[in-house]
């Protein structure tokens, strides 16, 4: 029980964490790496035959590329010579063999979820989970959910909306098979609703999207609300990258009454859910942890997915389902980009991590006169720089053969128009240092643009047009 | 595995239910009543012992009404004896003991979940419910499930909101501890996605409002989606009342191919879930089994509620959580009206029944002119009504000492204007008949009215402001 503790004493648990355990598994999280690595070689040996032998969408695919299972005998060989798969190939596999598409790999009576993509434009891509996923997944959840910091006592407010979006039911199920206490209250409750209920049912944690988060931060100031007594100790974020950038933690923290910031989202995508194996811990500032004995992360090449990038160097990440048997992802092609850190984590964990998390999409990547621009790059310097208000909007043209990018960012709601001239200067200086491509700003008024909540989208591409 | 099963097929389960068990917990289900009696009135005592001993909340109550446990002998007594408690009390309790009340009778630690009532006008109900509660009451959904014909191999698609809000929740882990696979799709996705989900999951159960459930009818037969043939075998209602209503189910069952409709809402209430206790079956048509030993239901004087009504007649209904150590509510006035029976079903379960649901909330009754009128005994009315379209308004006045009520109903899509003056006529008569209340009809335009999905709300009772 600790419903008569303020923030501050629960912040100060990072010391009563000795009381407890500190890891959930203490022989899997310390394992040492080169006994994890026979374990991962040995499993990713048995998904390949398994995939290959049992699922008519890895058989021929692999059989296209002349590749078979039996030639990998070490995880550099499963590097080197298994092919990636896409997003792009899962969704027109599902067009062609609705609606779970030809790599199910159990009878649909062996299902214990159906969920989707959020389908915007379209039809969503349908993700099915065995029975067995689904309860292999409560654990490695569970894993995530100590790592950050969750005990049975605490209670997780839960703000990811339910549906058809994977999201949050993982989260969910882990603080079930923790012990802990779930007020899922999802997307349907008002933000200031939210505000008010995370004070006034003591709410010990947090889980929403880094976006999500930091309107709440920014609405809590608008009303009033600190939150620096409350009991929030934690805010667990995942759904989009973005959680492992300094200034958008800071800006969550600040905003929420000065909780600790955990990662849990960078580098995972709803293909590779619910299978949180990213994990973020409160001893690092900000990065994930890789749980690879699950979920096997590699970081190669942009341009070859077969050519394995060095440790520390950047790349693009790619993921294996080392366990999953419903859709299992071998060696899937995330469109994200990190770099990976093997050094010593201070909670003693031994996975590597991805210490900035992942830098965005690929796919969202601009390439700006020939540089690579990330938005969420873009998002972390507009956050830091005084005077900038909630929203932004990063406008891309082409003229002529020249690409041009544009900011629009409100000016702050306190701020004085008459400052917007330094602001639009002190900008545009930040993003040329920061991005490397000269990007005029402008200055608008407070509340110009709708607020975005989940998965941003604030880049408007007007070359695609 | 059905997945090869169209739903002609598939309703002929009726047939091949007899290769399953028939019922989930037989020794439960078909127990000598007399024995259920000792059973209920041995947990009734001990039950009012501990919320005497325990919950400040009732006893203050008990105390102030003079009432001690010990004085309950016999399951008369405790309908004679126990004084009622009502949502008004728990909303005055809440407020004056923030956040749950003094009634939550476990340490806010021992908490698996929080929800609350939808709290539209207004801060919510808060329900907190124990670990052991939770996963007590998903065996009595387990019950209620399997009693519908949901079995492990099926899909169930659940289209209930997911959030702060109970109904939905329960249901779903009944899916799980049943091995059946859920589809929460809640209710964030658009109506014409629903449908098609429907047919393209090949999805064997839908769980809604009987509103959403007519809704989508309705916008099946718009969009001319036939679900004749689809996997669809049976129709879960919940949430309101309604899915006992002859005239609402017919409406339901045609609208979505012909599926069965089995109610499992019938006198539910937030304060009582997620124990789903009051069970439709695919034998009934309509009407609910009343788990007498999970929450026991009595039926009682509308204005007394310590006067027994005899089995058959009419009076309100009043339930009490038998095992619930979270929140227990002990005789909680519903607000709804009904009346019992004990005749054998032809299931074979021998828990007495609500064989028309409830009626309405007694809250919801109007009182026109003396008479008392139930919003929906008119709605069935105008349902079954041809000619008239989807939406209707309930308008109440009050013109010197005289209350006056009209409808004003849509006319159908496809109906020609110069029918209106028929169709007022037809709709008054019925309605004058059924209703026993003069009602003049005004016909308006089809789309006049939002459509009302949840807790349908289409009187507007112009005499309370």
């Amino acid at each position: 029980m600790t419903s008569a503790m303020n923030s501050a004493e629960r912040r100060s648990l990072t010391r009563r964490d000795e009381d407890y355990r500190r890891y959930w598994d203490p022989l899997r999280e310390t394992m040492d790496p080169d006994a994890r690595a026979s374990l991962i070689l040995e499993r990713v040996q048995h998904q390949l035959h398994y995939v290959y032998e049992t699922i008519p969408f890895y058989r021929r695919h692999y059989e296209a590329h002349g590749f078979h299972p039996d030639s990998v005998k070490s995880l550099d060989d499963f590097t080197r010579k298994v092919p990636v798969i896409t997003k792009k190939m899962l969704v027109a596999d599902q067009a062609e063999h609705p609606p779970f598409g030809s790599y199910l790999g159990v009878a649909p009576a062996e299902l214990a979820r159906i969920h989707g993509s959020s389908g915007t434009s379209g039809i969503p891509t349908m993700y099915g989970i065995s029975r067995r996923d689904w309860e292999r997944s409560a654990e490695v959840c569970r894993i995530a959910l100590w790592s950050a910091g969750v005990r049975p006592d605490d209670i997780v407010q839960i703000s990811f909306p339910f549906g058809l979006f994977l999201g949050g039911w993982g989260l969910l199920q882990a603080c079930e098979v923790l012990g802990a206490c779930a007020f899922p209250v999802g997307s349907l409750m008002p933000t200031d609703q939210q505000l008010t209920q995370l004070a006034r049912m003591r709410v010990d944690a947090l889980v929403a999207t880094p976006s999500y988060a930091q309107h709440l931060g920014r609405r809590a100031a608008e009303l009033g609300i600190d939150l620096s007594g409350s009991h929030l100790g934690v805010i667990i974020v995942a759904g989009e990258p973005g959680g492992s950038i300094p200034e958008i933690r800071k800006a969550m923290s600040e905003g929420l009454g000065g909780a600790a910031v955990v990662d849990l989202g960078a580098g995972a995508s709803s293909e590779m859910h619910p299978f949180y194996a990213n994990v973020g811990c409160r001893h690092a500032e900000g990065g994930v942890h890789l749980v690879q004995d699950e979920n096997y992360t590699e970081v190669v090449g942009r341009d070859d997915p077969n050519v394995p990038i060095p440790v520390g160097e950047s790349g693009a990440v790619v993921a294996t389902h080392l366990w999953r048997e419903s859709q299992p992802m071998i060696r899937f092609w995330l469109g994200d980009e990190g770099h990976l850190d093997d050094s010593p984590c201070a909670c003693g964990r031994t996975f590597p991590r991805l210490p900035r998390g992942v830098y965005g999409r690929l796919d969202d990547m601009l390439l700006i006169r020939g540089a690579n621009v990330y938005p969420s790059a873009i998002d972390a310097i507009i956050r830091e720089t005084p005077g900038t208000g909630r929203e932004y909007r990063i406008r891309v043209t082409r003229s002529g053969e020249l690409d041009e990018m544009r900011v629009e960012v409100e000016r702050a709601a306190d701020a004085p128009p008459d400052r917007d001239e330094q602001l639009r200067h002190d900008l545009a200086e930040r993003l040329r240092a920061g991005v490397m491509v000269r990007t005029p700003v402008d200055v608008v008024a407070p509340d110009t643009f709708d607020v975005q909540m989940f998965k941003a989208r604030r880049v408007i591409d007007e070359r695609l047009s």
